[in-house]
Protein backbone atom coordinates (compact mmCIF):
# COMPACT_ATOMS: atom_id res chain seq x y z
CA UNK A 1 0.00 0.00 0.00
CA UNK A 2 1.63 3.24 -1.18
CA UNK A 3 2.22 5.47 1.58
CA UNK A 4 0.69 9.53 1.24
CA UNK A 5 1.62 11.21 -1.27
CA UNK A 6 2.33 8.53 -3.41
CA UNK A 7 4.35 10.60 -6.01
CA UNK A 8 7.47 11.04 -4.21
CA UNK A 9 8.30 14.86 -3.23
CA UNK A 10 11.40 16.34 -1.28
CA UNK A 11 8.79 17.40 1.54
CA UNK A 12 6.87 14.14 1.75
CA UNK A 13 7.11 13.22 5.28
CA UNK A 14 5.56 10.08 5.00
CA UNK A 15 8.14 8.40 2.49
CA UNK A 16 10.95 10.51 4.34
CA UNK A 17 9.89 10.77 7.72
CA UNK A 18 13.17 11.69 9.10
CA UNK A 19 12.98 15.15 7.35
CA UNK A 20 10.44 16.66 8.88
CA UNK A 21 9.55 17.11 12.33
CA UNK A 22 7.15 15.51 13.52
CA UNK A 23 4.58 18.63 14.32
CA UNK A 24 1.58 17.51 16.42
CA UNK A 25 0.30 20.87 17.46
CA UNK A 26 -0.30 21.09 13.45
CA UNK A 27 -2.17 18.65 11.41
CA UNK A 28 -0.73 17.28 8.74
CA UNK A 29 -0.73 16.60 4.61
CA UNK A 30 -2.27 13.17 4.84
CA UNK A 31 -5.04 14.46 6.85
CA UNK A 32 -5.61 17.29 4.18
CA UNK A 33 -5.66 14.78 1.47
CA UNK A 34 -7.84 12.46 3.26
CA UNK A 35 -10.29 15.30 4.10
CA UNK A 36 -10.25 16.51 0.39
CA UNK A 37 -10.73 12.71 -1.08
CA UNK A 38 -13.26 12.08 1.70
CA UNK A 39 -15.37 15.39 1.39
CA UNK A 40 -15.41 15.01 -2.49
CA UNK A 41 -16.37 11.18 -2.01
CA UNK A 42 -19.16 11.96 -0.11
CA UNK A 43 -20.54 14.75 -2.07
CA UNK A 44 -20.84 12.26 -4.97
CA UNK A 45 -22.57 9.54 -3.20
CA UNK A 46 -24.70 12.19 -2.15
CA UNK A 47 -24.85 13.79 -5.74
CA UNK A 48 -25.77 10.12 -6.90
CA UNK A 49 -28.76 9.53 -4.91
CA UNK A 50 -30.51 12.97 -5.21
CA UNK A 51 -29.95 13.05 -8.63
CA UNK A 52 -31.63 9.64 -9.10
CA UNK A 53 -34.26 11.45 -7.08
CA UNK A 54 -34.94 14.20 -8.75
CA UNK A 55 -34.86 12.18 -11.91
CA UNK A 56 -37.97 10.94 -10.88
CA UNK A 57 -39.59 14.67 -11.84
CA UNK A 58 -38.33 14.39 -15.37
CA UNK A 59 -41.36 15.31 -17.96
CA UNK A 60 -40.07 12.48 -20.45
CA UNK A 61 -38.63 9.40 -20.25
CA UNK A 62 -35.54 10.39 -22.75
CA UNK A 63 -34.78 13.28 -19.46
CA UNK A 64 -35.03 10.73 -16.98
CA UNK A 65 -32.47 8.18 -18.18
CA UNK A 66 -30.33 11.80 -18.82
CA UNK A 67 -30.14 12.48 -15.29
CA UNK A 68 -29.86 9.00 -14.23
CA UNK A 69 -26.80 8.64 -16.59
CA UNK A 70 -25.32 11.69 -14.70
CA UNK A 71 -26.11 9.72 -11.32
CA UNK A 72 -24.14 6.78 -12.40
CA UNK A 73 -21.31 8.94 -13.59
CA UNK A 74 -21.61 10.26 -10.10
CA UNK A 75 -21.27 6.60 -8.57
CA UNK A 76 -18.09 6.17 -10.68
CA UNK A 77 -16.37 8.67 -9.50
CA UNK A 78 -17.55 8.01 -5.87
CA UNK A 79 -15.89 4.65 -6.36
CA UNK A 80 -12.52 6.00 -7.69
CA UNK A 81 -12.63 7.88 -4.52
CA UNK A 82 -13.45 5.26 -2.33
CA UNK A 83 -10.53 3.08 -3.92
CA UNK A 84 -8.03 5.83 -3.40
CA UNK A 85 -8.62 6.07 0.28
CA UNK A 86 -8.39 2.32 0.79
CA UNK A 87 -5.24 2.81 -0.71
CA UNK A 88 -3.80 5.68 1.10
CA UNK A 89 -5.06 3.48 4.47
CA UNK A 90 -7.44 5.94 5.28
CA UNK A 91 -11.02 4.35 6.40
CA UNK A 92 -13.31 5.75 3.79
CA UNK A 93 -16.63 6.05 6.02
CA UNK A 94 -14.24 7.35 8.65
CA UNK A 95 -13.03 9.96 6.09
CA UNK A 96 -16.60 10.64 4.76
CA UNK A 97 -18.02 11.11 7.92
CA UNK A 98 -17.18 14.61 9.05
CA UNK A 99 -18.54 16.16 5.93
CA UNK A 100 -22.10 14.75 6.46
CA UNK A 101 -23.70 17.40 8.11
CA UNK A 102 -22.61 19.80 5.56
CA UNK A 103 -23.77 18.18 2.30
CA UNK A 104 -26.66 16.89 3.93
CA UNK A 105 -27.85 20.15 4.84
CA UNK A 106 -26.94 21.83 1.74
CA UNK A 107 -29.01 19.53 -0.11
CA UNK A 108 -32.06 19.48 2.44
CA UNK A 109 -32.50 23.34 2.01
CA UNK A 110 -32.03 22.89 -1.56
CA UNK A 111 -34.10 20.20 -2.61
CA UNK A 112 -35.79 20.76 -6.01
CA UNK A 113 -39.67 21.12 -6.22
CA UNK A 114 -39.57 21.35 -10.11
CA UNK A 115 -37.45 19.23 -13.03
CA UNK A 116 -35.98 22.65 -14.48
CA UNK A 117 -34.59 23.23 -10.34
CA UNK A 118 -33.01 20.05 -10.30
CA UNK A 119 -31.42 20.81 -14.04
CA UNK A 120 -29.92 23.91 -12.47
CA UNK A 121 -29.25 22.78 -9.29
CA UNK A 122 -27.03 19.63 -11.26
CA UNK A 123 -25.56 21.84 -13.46
CA UNK A 124 -24.38 25.33 -11.42
CA UNK A 125 -24.03 23.04 -7.95
CA UNK A 126 -22.01 21.00 -9.37
CA UNK A 127 -20.68 23.94 -10.96
CA UNK A 128 -19.07 25.65 -7.63
CA UNK A 129 -18.09 22.36 -5.67
CA UNK A 130 -16.17 21.25 -8.95
CA UNK A 131 -14.29 24.64 -9.57
CA UNK A 132 -14.14 24.76 -5.69
CA UNK A 133 -12.58 21.37 -5.62
CA UNK A 134 -10.30 22.58 -8.36
CA UNK A 135 -8.78 25.62 -6.79
CA UNK A 136 -7.93 23.09 -3.52
CA UNK A 137 -6.29 20.81 -5.83
CA UNK A 138 -3.62 23.29 -6.80
CA UNK A 139 -1.85 22.32 -3.28
CA UNK A 140 -1.63 18.94 -3.43
CA UNK A 141 0.64 16.13 -5.73
CA UNK A 142 0.33 15.33 -8.66
CA UNK A 143 -1.36 11.42 -8.34
CA UNK A 144 -4.01 12.92 -6.11
CA UNK A 145 -4.90 16.02 -8.42
CA UNK A 146 -4.92 13.81 -11.23
CA UNK A 147 -7.87 11.93 -9.52
CA UNK A 148 -9.69 15.35 -8.47
CA UNK A 149 -9.32 16.23 -12.10
CA UNK A 150 -10.94 12.72 -12.78
CA UNK A 151 -13.82 12.92 -10.65
CA UNK A 152 -14.67 16.56 -11.30
CA UNK A 153 -14.70 15.79 -15.00
CA UNK A 154 -17.90 17.27 -16.67
CA UNK A 155 -19.42 14.01 -18.31
CA UNK A 156 -21.22 15.95 -21.09
CA UNK A 157 -23.91 16.30 -19.86
CA UNK A 158 -23.93 20.24 -19.36
CA UNK A 159 -25.21 20.95 -22.76
CA UNK A 160 -28.38 18.44 -22.10
CA UNK A 161 -29.01 21.18 -18.88
CA UNK A 162 -28.07 24.38 -20.99
CA UNK A 163 -30.43 23.58 -23.80
CA UNK A 164 -33.46 22.50 -21.33
CA UNK A 165 -33.18 25.20 -19.69
CA UNK A 166 -32.95 28.10 -22.17
CA UNK A 167 -35.64 26.58 -24.32
CA UNK A 168 -37.99 26.25 -21.31
CA UNK A 169 -37.30 30.13 -21.01
CA UNK A 170 -38.25 30.74 -24.80
CA UNK A 171 -41.44 28.77 -24.21
CA UNK A 172 -42.55 30.75 -20.90
CA UNK A 173 -39.96 34.08 -19.80
CA UNK A 174 -41.49 34.13 -16.30
CA UNK A 175 -39.86 31.34 -15.95
CA UNK A 176 -36.52 32.85 -15.87
CA UNK A 177 -36.80 34.85 -12.67
CA UNK A 178 -38.02 31.99 -10.78
CA UNK A 179 -34.58 29.89 -11.66
CA UNK A 180 -32.12 33.15 -10.97
CA UNK A 181 -33.30 33.38 -7.39
CA UNK A 182 -33.16 29.41 -7.18
CA UNK A 183 -29.23 30.23 -8.65
CA UNK A 184 -28.64 32.88 -5.70
CA UNK A 185 -29.87 30.19 -3.44
CA UNK A 186 -27.98 27.65 -4.44
CA UNK A 187 -24.52 29.80 -4.43
CA UNK A 188 -25.60 31.07 -0.86
CA UNK A 189 -26.24 27.59 0.64
CA UNK A 190 -23.06 26.10 -0.58
CA UNK A 191 -21.29 28.71 -0.05
CA UNK A 192 -22.68 28.41 3.88
CA UNK A 193 -21.88 25.27 4.16
CA UNK A 194 -18.48 25.48 3.12
CA UNK A 195 -17.25 27.74 5.47
CA UNK A 196 -18.77 25.23 7.81
CA UNK A 197 -16.41 23.08 6.64
CA UNK A 198 -13.49 25.53 6.91
CA UNK A 199 -14.13 25.80 9.95
CA UNK A 200 -14.45 22.67 11.32
CA UNK A 201 -11.31 20.91 9.25
CA UNK A 202 -8.92 22.76 10.13
CA UNK A 203 -6.75 20.49 8.00
CA UNK A 204 -8.35 21.28 4.62
CA UNK A 205 -7.90 24.99 5.36
CA UNK A 206 -4.81 24.62 6.27
CA UNK A 207 -3.99 23.11 2.83
CA UNK A 208 -5.71 25.99 0.73
CA UNK A 209 -3.70 29.04 3.18
CA UNK A 210 -0.49 26.82 3.62
CA UNK A 211 1.10 25.76 6.44
CA UNK A 212 1.13 21.80 6.69
CA UNK A 213 3.09 19.46 6.93
CA UNK A 214 4.65 17.51 4.45
CA UNK A 215 2.13 19.35 1.60
CA UNK A 216 4.30 18.95 -1.64
CA UNK A 217 3.72 22.92 -1.86
CA UNK A 218 4.60 24.50 1.54
CA UNK A 219 2.92 28.00 1.52
CA UNK A 220 -0.01 27.12 0.12
CA UNK A 221 -1.98 30.56 -1.26
CA UNK A 222 -1.79 33.55 0.42
CA UNK A 223 -4.78 35.06 2.08
CA UNK A 224 -4.85 37.68 -0.88
CA UNK A 225 -4.61 34.53 -3.09
CA UNK A 226 -7.92 33.27 -1.29
CA UNK A 227 -9.54 36.31 -1.94
CA UNK A 228 -8.72 36.05 -5.96
CA UNK A 229 -9.43 32.76 -5.55
CA UNK A 230 -13.35 33.21 -4.22
CA UNK A 231 -13.40 36.35 -7.41
CA UNK A 232 -12.80 33.13 -10.03
CA UNK A 233 -15.57 31.42 -8.18
CA UNK A 234 -18.22 33.88 -8.16
CA UNK A 235 -17.05 34.89 -11.72
CA UNK A 236 -17.66 31.41 -12.83
CA UNK A 237 -20.49 30.81 -11.24
CA UNK A 238 -21.74 34.19 -12.53
CA UNK A 239 -20.51 32.73 -16.64
CA UNK A 240 -22.48 29.27 -16.26
CA UNK A 241 -25.90 31.52 -15.14
CA UNK A 242 -25.32 33.54 -17.93
CA UNK A 243 -24.95 30.19 -20.31
CA UNK A 244 -28.60 29.16 -18.94
CA UNK A 245 -29.85 32.47 -19.62
CA UNK A 246 -30.42 33.62 -15.95
CA UNK A 247 -28.73 36.75 -13.77
CA UNK A 248 -26.71 35.83 -11.13
CA UNK B 1 -30.09 -3.91 -37.82
CA UNK B 2 -30.71 -7.46 -37.86
CA UNK B 3 -34.65 -8.28 -37.44
CA UNK B 4 -36.77 -9.57 -34.86
CA UNK B 5 -35.58 -12.29 -33.99
CA UNK B 6 -31.88 -12.20 -34.89
CA UNK B 7 -31.18 -15.62 -34.40
CA UNK B 8 -33.07 -18.12 -37.22
CA UNK B 9 -36.04 -19.72 -36.45
CA UNK B 10 -38.56 -21.61 -39.04
CA UNK B 11 -41.25 -19.40 -37.92
CA UNK B 12 -39.48 -16.47 -38.08
CA UNK B 13 -42.05 -14.42 -39.70
CA UNK B 14 -39.47 -10.97 -39.80
CA UNK B 15 -36.33 -12.88 -41.98
CA UNK B 16 -38.71 -15.14 -43.91
CA UNK B 17 -41.96 -13.20 -44.63
CA UNK B 18 -43.14 -15.50 -47.04
CA UNK B 19 -43.25 -18.53 -44.45
CA UNK B 20 -46.14 -16.56 -42.40
CA UNK B 21 -49.50 -15.65 -43.39
CA UNK B 22 -49.45 -11.96 -42.21
CA UNK B 23 -52.34 -11.86 -39.90
CA UNK B 24 -53.69 -8.45 -38.68
CA UNK B 25 -56.18 -10.10 -36.33
CA UNK B 26 -53.52 -11.48 -34.22
CA UNK B 27 -50.94 -9.41 -32.56
CA UNK B 28 -47.28 -10.94 -33.83
CA UNK B 29 -44.50 -12.01 -32.32
CA UNK B 30 -42.03 -8.81 -32.55
CA UNK B 31 -44.94 -7.03 -30.60
CA UNK B 32 -44.88 -9.78 -28.08
CA UNK B 33 -41.24 -9.24 -27.69
CA UNK B 34 -40.88 -5.45 -27.75
CA UNK B 35 -43.71 -5.24 -24.99
CA UNK B 36 -41.59 -7.91 -22.73
CA UNK B 37 -38.37 -5.47 -23.37
CA UNK B 38 -40.18 -1.91 -23.08
CA UNK B 39 -41.86 -3.74 -19.93
CA UNK B 40 -38.46 -4.44 -18.42
CA UNK B 41 -36.58 -1.34 -19.22
CA UNK B 42 -39.50 0.72 -17.34
CA UNK B 43 -38.67 -2.03 -14.72
CA UNK B 44 -34.99 -1.41 -14.39
CA UNK B 45 -34.72 2.34 -15.22
CA UNK B 46 -37.72 2.85 -12.22
CA UNK B 47 -35.87 0.10 -9.75
CA UNK B 48 -32.95 2.63 -10.84
CA UNK B 49 -34.39 5.96 -9.50
CA UNK B 50 -36.22 4.39 -6.72
CA UNK B 51 -33.59 1.82 -5.09
CA UNK B 52 -31.22 5.22 -5.12
CA UNK B 53 -33.43 7.11 -3.46
CA UNK B 54 -34.28 4.51 -1.02
CA UNK B 55 -30.71 4.44 0.44
CA UNK B 56 -31.06 7.68 1.63
CA UNK B 57 -32.72 6.21 4.44
CA UNK B 58 -29.59 3.54 4.93
CA UNK B 59 -28.32 4.10 8.55
CA UNK B 60 -24.71 3.76 7.55
CA UNK B 61 -22.89 4.75 4.65
CA UNK B 62 -21.74 1.48 3.62
CA UNK B 63 -24.92 0.54 3.38
CA UNK B 64 -25.89 3.07 1.34
CA UNK B 65 -23.22 1.83 -0.80
CA UNK B 66 -24.52 -1.53 -1.28
CA UNK B 67 -28.16 -0.52 -2.55
CA UNK B 68 -26.51 2.70 -4.70
CA UNK B 69 -24.67 0.02 -6.60
CA UNK B 70 -27.73 -2.43 -6.80
CA UNK B 71 -28.63 0.29 -8.21
CA UNK B 72 -26.33 1.33 -10.52
CA UNK B 73 -26.26 -2.63 -12.17
CA UNK B 74 -30.19 -1.93 -13.01
CA UNK B 75 -29.28 1.49 -14.64
CA UNK B 76 -26.96 -1.09 -16.50
CA UNK B 77 -29.30 -3.38 -17.40
CA UNK B 78 -31.64 -0.52 -18.56
CA UNK B 79 -29.32 0.80 -21.27
CA UNK B 80 -28.80 -3.25 -23.13
CA UNK B 81 -32.38 -3.06 -22.92
CA UNK B 82 -32.54 0.01 -24.54
CA UNK B 83 -29.75 -1.02 -27.12
CA UNK B 84 -31.59 -4.10 -27.95
CA UNK B 85 -35.04 -2.51 -28.85
CA UNK B 86 -33.22 0.02 -30.89
CA UNK B 87 -31.43 -2.92 -33.00
CA UNK B 88 -34.85 -4.33 -33.05
CA UNK B 89 -36.39 -1.36 -35.07
CA UNK B 90 -38.18 -0.13 -32.06
CA UNK B 91 -38.39 3.39 -30.48
CA UNK B 92 -37.21 2.47 -26.75
CA UNK B 93 -39.67 5.12 -25.39
CA UNK B 94 -42.89 3.92 -27.30
CA UNK B 95 -41.86 0.52 -26.26
CA UNK B 96 -41.75 1.61 -22.24
CA UNK B 97 -45.14 3.36 -22.17
CA UNK B 98 -47.12 1.38 -22.05
CA UNK B 99 -46.15 -0.03 -18.47
CA UNK B 100 -45.33 3.28 -16.73
CA UNK B 101 -49.13 3.61 -15.50
CA UNK B 102 -48.94 -0.28 -13.68
CA UNK B 103 -45.14 0.06 -12.59
CA UNK B 104 -45.38 3.55 -10.91
CA UNK B 105 -48.84 2.38 -9.47
CA UNK B 106 -46.38 -0.46 -7.64
CA UNK B 107 -43.92 1.73 -6.82
CA UNK B 108 -46.38 4.77 -5.52
CA UNK B 109 -47.99 2.27 -3.34
CA UNK B 110 -44.90 0.12 -2.15
CA UNK B 111 -42.82 3.39 -0.68
CA UNK B 112 -40.72 1.60 1.57
CA UNK B 113 -40.69 3.95 4.83
CA UNK B 114 -37.75 2.36 6.88
CA UNK B 115 -34.41 1.03 5.46
CA UNK B 116 -35.43 -2.58 5.86
CA UNK B 117 -38.70 -1.71 3.95
CA UNK B 118 -36.56 -0.72 1.29
CA UNK B 119 -34.05 -3.80 1.03
CA UNK B 120 -36.83 -6.21 1.64
CA UNK B 121 -38.33 -4.74 -1.30
CA UNK B 122 -35.22 -4.78 -3.40
CA UNK B 123 -34.96 -8.59 -2.57
CA UNK B 124 -38.97 -9.94 -2.89
CA UNK B 125 -39.79 -7.22 -5.47
CA UNK B 126 -37.02 -7.30 -7.64
CA UNK B 127 -37.26 -11.33 -6.94
CA UNK B 128 -41.20 -12.18 -8.01
CA UNK B 129 -40.27 -9.57 -10.98
CA UNK B 130 -37.73 -11.69 -12.35
CA UNK B 131 -39.05 -15.03 -11.27
CA UNK B 132 -42.25 -13.34 -13.93
CA UNK B 133 -40.02 -12.77 -16.59
CA UNK B 134 -37.83 -15.53 -16.51
CA UNK B 135 -41.01 -17.91 -17.47
CA UNK B 136 -41.84 -15.71 -19.89
CA UNK B 137 -38.65 -16.19 -21.31
CA UNK B 138 -39.32 -19.47 -22.03
CA UNK B 139 -41.13 -18.73 -24.95
CA UNK B 140 -38.95 -16.63 -27.09
CA UNK B 141 -36.20 -17.26 -29.02
CA UNK B 142 -32.55 -17.54 -27.74
CA UNK B 143 -30.54 -14.06 -28.51
CA UNK B 144 -33.75 -12.40 -26.46
CA UNK B 145 -33.57 -14.98 -23.88
CA UNK B 146 -30.69 -14.43 -23.08
CA UNK B 147 -30.65 -11.05 -22.93
CA UNK B 148 -33.45 -11.40 -20.79
CA UNK B 149 -31.38 -14.14 -18.34
CA UNK B 150 -28.60 -10.97 -18.65
CA UNK B 151 -30.37 -8.27 -16.75
CA UNK B 152 -32.02 -10.10 -14.51
CA UNK B 153 -28.82 -12.18 -12.72
CA UNK B 154 -28.63 -11.53 -9.27
CA UNK B 155 -25.55 -9.00 -9.13
CA UNK B 156 -24.70 -10.78 -5.72
CA UNK B 157 -26.51 -8.50 -3.69
CA UNK B 158 -29.26 -10.47 -2.21
CA UNK B 159 -26.82 -12.10 0.42
CA UNK B 160 -26.48 -8.38 1.83
CA UNK B 161 -30.15 -8.31 2.60
CA UNK B 162 -30.73 -11.35 3.79
CA UNK B 163 -27.93 -10.90 6.49
CA UNK B 164 -29.12 -7.44 7.03
CA UNK B 165 -32.85 -8.38 7.61
CA UNK B 166 -31.97 -11.62 9.38
CA UNK B 167 -29.94 -9.81 12.16
CA UNK B 168 -32.36 -6.88 12.51
CA UNK B 169 -34.92 -10.06 13.47
CA UNK B 170 -32.56 -10.75 15.97
CA UNK B 171 -31.97 -7.94 17.69
CA UNK B 172 -36.00 -7.04 17.66
CA UNK B 173 -38.24 -9.98 16.94
CA UNK B 174 -41.38 -7.27 16.57
CA UNK B 175 -39.28 -6.32 13.38
CA UNK B 176 -40.57 -9.80 11.74
CA UNK B 177 -44.51 -9.76 12.22
CA UNK B 178 -44.23 -6.04 10.33
CA UNK B 179 -42.10 -7.10 7.45
CA UNK B 180 -43.89 -10.26 6.88
CA UNK B 181 -47.52 -7.80 6.46
CA UNK B 182 -44.69 -6.07 3.77
CA UNK B 183 -43.81 -8.68 1.84
CA UNK B 184 -47.43 -9.93 1.65
CA UNK B 185 -48.66 -6.02 0.28
CA UNK B 186 -45.61 -6.22 -2.19
CA UNK B 187 -46.57 -9.47 -3.87
CA UNK B 188 -50.42 -8.20 -3.39
CA UNK B 189 -48.89 -5.03 -5.46
CA UNK B 190 -47.08 -6.51 -7.91
CA UNK B 191 -50.03 -9.62 -8.94
CA UNK B 192 -52.55 -6.92 -9.28
CA UNK B 193 -50.59 -4.68 -11.51
CA UNK B 194 -49.24 -7.38 -13.32
CA UNK B 195 -53.10 -8.69 -14.35
CA UNK B 196 -53.18 -4.77 -15.13
CA UNK B 197 -50.79 -5.67 -17.66
CA UNK B 198 -52.24 -9.27 -19.03
CA UNK B 199 -55.32 -7.27 -19.60
CA UNK B 200 -53.62 -4.39 -21.83
CA UNK B 201 -51.19 -5.82 -23.55
CA UNK B 202 -52.84 -8.59 -25.63
CA UNK B 203 -49.45 -9.55 -27.36
CA UNK B 204 -47.68 -9.94 -24.30
CA UNK B 205 -50.15 -12.13 -22.73
CA UNK B 206 -50.45 -14.64 -26.09
CA UNK B 207 -47.18 -14.99 -26.32
CA UNK B 208 -47.42 -17.04 -22.63
CA UNK B 209 -50.31 -18.70 -23.57
CA UNK B 210 -49.37 -19.44 -27.29
CA UNK B 211 -51.41 -18.27 -30.70
CA UNK B 212 -48.59 -15.74 -32.07
CA UNK B 213 -48.17 -15.21 -35.18
CA UNK B 214 -43.85 -15.93 -35.95
CA UNK B 215 -43.52 -16.72 -32.57
CA UNK B 216 -40.51 -19.69 -31.90
CA UNK B 217 -42.84 -21.56 -29.81
CA UNK B 218 -45.94 -21.77 -31.67
CA UNK B 219 -48.17 -23.62 -28.54
CA UNK B 220 -46.51 -21.60 -25.66
CA UNK B 221 -48.34 -22.69 -22.10
CA UNK B 222 -51.63 -24.11 -22.15
CA UNK B 223 -53.72 -22.79 -19.03
CA UNK B 224 -52.79 -26.07 -17.17
CA UNK B 225 -49.28 -24.68 -17.69
CA UNK B 226 -50.12 -20.90 -16.62
CA UNK B 227 -51.76 -22.50 -13.66
CA UNK B 228 -48.34 -24.21 -12.53
CA UNK B 229 -46.56 -21.11 -13.41
CA UNK B 230 -48.49 -19.33 -10.91
CA UNK B 231 -47.93 -22.28 -7.99
CA UNK B 232 -44.45 -21.98 -9.12
CA UNK B 233 -44.01 -17.86 -8.76
CA UNK B 234 -45.88 -18.25 -5.51
CA UNK B 235 -43.39 -21.51 -4.18
CA UNK B 236 -40.16 -19.62 -4.97
CA UNK B 237 -41.54 -16.36 -3.29
CA UNK B 238 -42.53 -18.29 -0.12
CA UNK B 239 -38.65 -19.80 -0.25
CA UNK B 240 -37.40 -15.99 -0.43
CA UNK B 241 -39.33 -15.33 2.43
CA UNK B 242 -38.67 -17.47 4.69
CA UNK B 243 -34.65 -17.29 3.64
CA UNK B 244 -35.11 -13.89 5.23
CA UNK B 245 -36.87 -15.15 8.31
CA UNK B 246 -40.56 -14.21 7.50
CA UNK B 247 -43.84 -16.29 7.13
CA UNK B 248 -44.74 -15.41 3.71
Amino acid sequence: MPAVPATSHPQDATSHPGDVEPDTERPDYTTAVVDLLGALAYGEITAFTRMAEDAELAPTLLDKVKLGRMAVTEFGHFELLVDRLEQLGADPEAAMTPFAAAVDAFHERTAPSTWLEGLVKAYVGDGIATDFYREVSRYVDEETRALVETVLQDAGHADFVVTTVRSAIEADPRVAGRLALWGRRLVGEALSQAQRVAADREALAALLVGGLAGAPTVAGADLAEVGRMFTRLTERHTHRMRRLGLTA
